[in-house]
């Protein structure tokens, strides 16, 4: 098997890469080789026999043409632009998100009859935008409210023609807010949902923008690992013309993140969190998803975590080592 | 008021402009001028002192830019390939539906802040596929099974997010299917919709492929340019971010056309109408929409034929000079 994961320097590509080469198979084939791009250029990560890095921009002329030269039959597209830069940058998030995109299925196609890889897309709950139901259904229209989610919804519904005139086997999966995110505290505007218990699990101080009814949809960085491995196995005959699926996750208020942030890890863990209300915060998550059935998924053997408490203890394991210091 | 028309030497385009004209005035303004932009040339309308032809493919580099030099404050996009061309051929369609209708976007927002356009897109029921309720409500998903419908798809949503970016005033109208389409018989699977109408009103022979339960949503053309106009002048601060509407129209069965053909012109036509089953036309049809609730437009104002012997008065009024010759 050869792969390509595009976006392989983010936090997804890393733990996936990772993954991928712990297993040395996907759906029991084993993994020849493996091109990991990302616009970084991955320079920290060390090619091997199996494992070629390249620094690579799929929207710039010829680069996607690059990538697939070898003709990867399975193809993790993860590059994107994040949802605040792709508000902030409208340009950017254009050419990155949509373009980008597109330049990978179009050169693709353009190899023609006999090529037909399978082509994981990570898309994400933005493509939804309110007003939404407290659950959101599996037949949810496309109703995106930001730039970043209008982009996800193109390259969904652009995912679904090419499978559909069999230019590629494509899967596209709805992302929930991955939390417990690794690493410091970033800008985005739901970053707080990690932040509220990463810090407080290190010791040290975070900021609670909202109030503790605002109910959101998670999964831990394992479980979102877990979906795309998981879509690159699925027997896509399954899917039908509609490619692409919410996924399971969680939904819990940010009231139950603290009452499993006290049981895991105590009061003075709790006490860490301080209230700094954000109008702005809090008005724009009032257009998010705060729950899907996702039944489709289930069906097809997606599995996400069931407790914020398993949430935080995977948190533990995966990124502290197994222990907690607070 | 200053009016481009893209695709405007089509069957619709050619309606409106002649409307346009004949009233003087869009939404109580006067207009002054009118560029009428398509492929073909326009050879055969005269220019004047308020009206321009052009030929143009918007999709080309640098034309969008020059379409609206002159900073048209309404703009009619009505450019496309049909749906059974975009499925011919697949770079083409997404050439002129895709990228023809990004590039006008493209330049309108690259002029910036003080140029903000009225935008009537002519969309389709095309964007949506099977499965699909008997009766489609306002909320419907975007679930495309063909490219042509994918193209359309795409395009509301850029039409939703650059008018919520403020770079253009969108609209977005899905079309019905027009009945009755003047001219020829042609290709397209739905085109006997029309035939079996048109043509025994002329006197001559029609070929039915399918049985008579098939059930479609129709508009004559002359309200389909009704919507267009009705959309140029509508207060789109009622729209919201949904800025694509299902139009009204009215659901009937191929033995409610032929009755009504019979009430109209008599049973001599009925009997121009050949029955030769054509078992792929019947398949894609049944992926097709049936009926639509449509409130949210009836609400702002479109109004569409209550039944099939208005729409057959309609052509005869239109397209016959008022005289029934059979």
């Amino acid at each position: 098997m050869n792969i390509l994961v595009t976006g392989a320097g983010g936090m997804l590509g890393r733990k996936l890469f990772a993954k991928l080469l712990a297993a040395g198979s996907v759906a029991e084939r084993p993994i020849t080789s493996m091109l990991l791009a990302d616009m970084s250029g991955l320079s920290d990560v060390s090619p091997s026999d199996r494992v070629q890095t390249v620094a690579a921009d799929v929207s710039q002329r010829g680069v996607a043409e690059s990538l697939i030269e070898s003709r990867p039959e399975l193809i993790f597209h993860l590059a994107a632009v994040v949802s605040g830069e792709a508000e902030a940058d409208f340009e950017k998030g254009y050419r990155v998100n949509l373009d980008g995109t597109r330049a990978l299925l179009e050169a693709i196609r353009k190899i023609g009859p006999g090529y037909c890889p399978r082509f994981v897309f990570a898309s994400s709950v933005a493509v939804f935008g309110s007003p939404l139901p407290d659950v959101i259904e599996d037949d949810q229209g496309l109703t995106p409210l930001t730039s970043y989610g209008t982009q996800k919804a193109i390259c969904e519904l652009l995912l679904a023609d090419y499978s559909r005139r069999g230019f590629i086997d494509g899967i596209g999966i709805r992302l929930p807010t991955i939390a417990i995110r690794p690493g410091k505290p970033n800008k985005a505007a739901s970053g707080f949902f990690s932040n509220i218990l990463r810090e407080p699990l290190a010791g040290t101080e975070a900021i609670l923008p909202v109030d503790e009814s605002v109910r959101h949809w998670f999964a831990s960085p394992r479980a979102a690992v877990g979906f795309i491995v998981h879509a690159a196995a699925l027997d896509t005959s399954k899917l039908g013309f509609h490619r692409s699926l919410n996924l399971p996750g969680l939904s819990a208020t940010v009231g139950e993140q603290l009452e499993a942030l006290r049981r895991v890890a105590g009061e003075r863990a709790v006490a860490l969190v301080k209230r700094v209300p954000d109008p702005q915060i809090r008005r724009m998550i009032g257009s998010w998803p705060r729950s899907f059935d996702a039944r489709r998924a289930k069906e097809l053997g997606f599995v996400a975590e069931a407790s914020f408490d398993e949430i935080i203890r995977v948190h533990i394991e995966d990124e502290l080592g197994g222990v907690l210091r607070v």
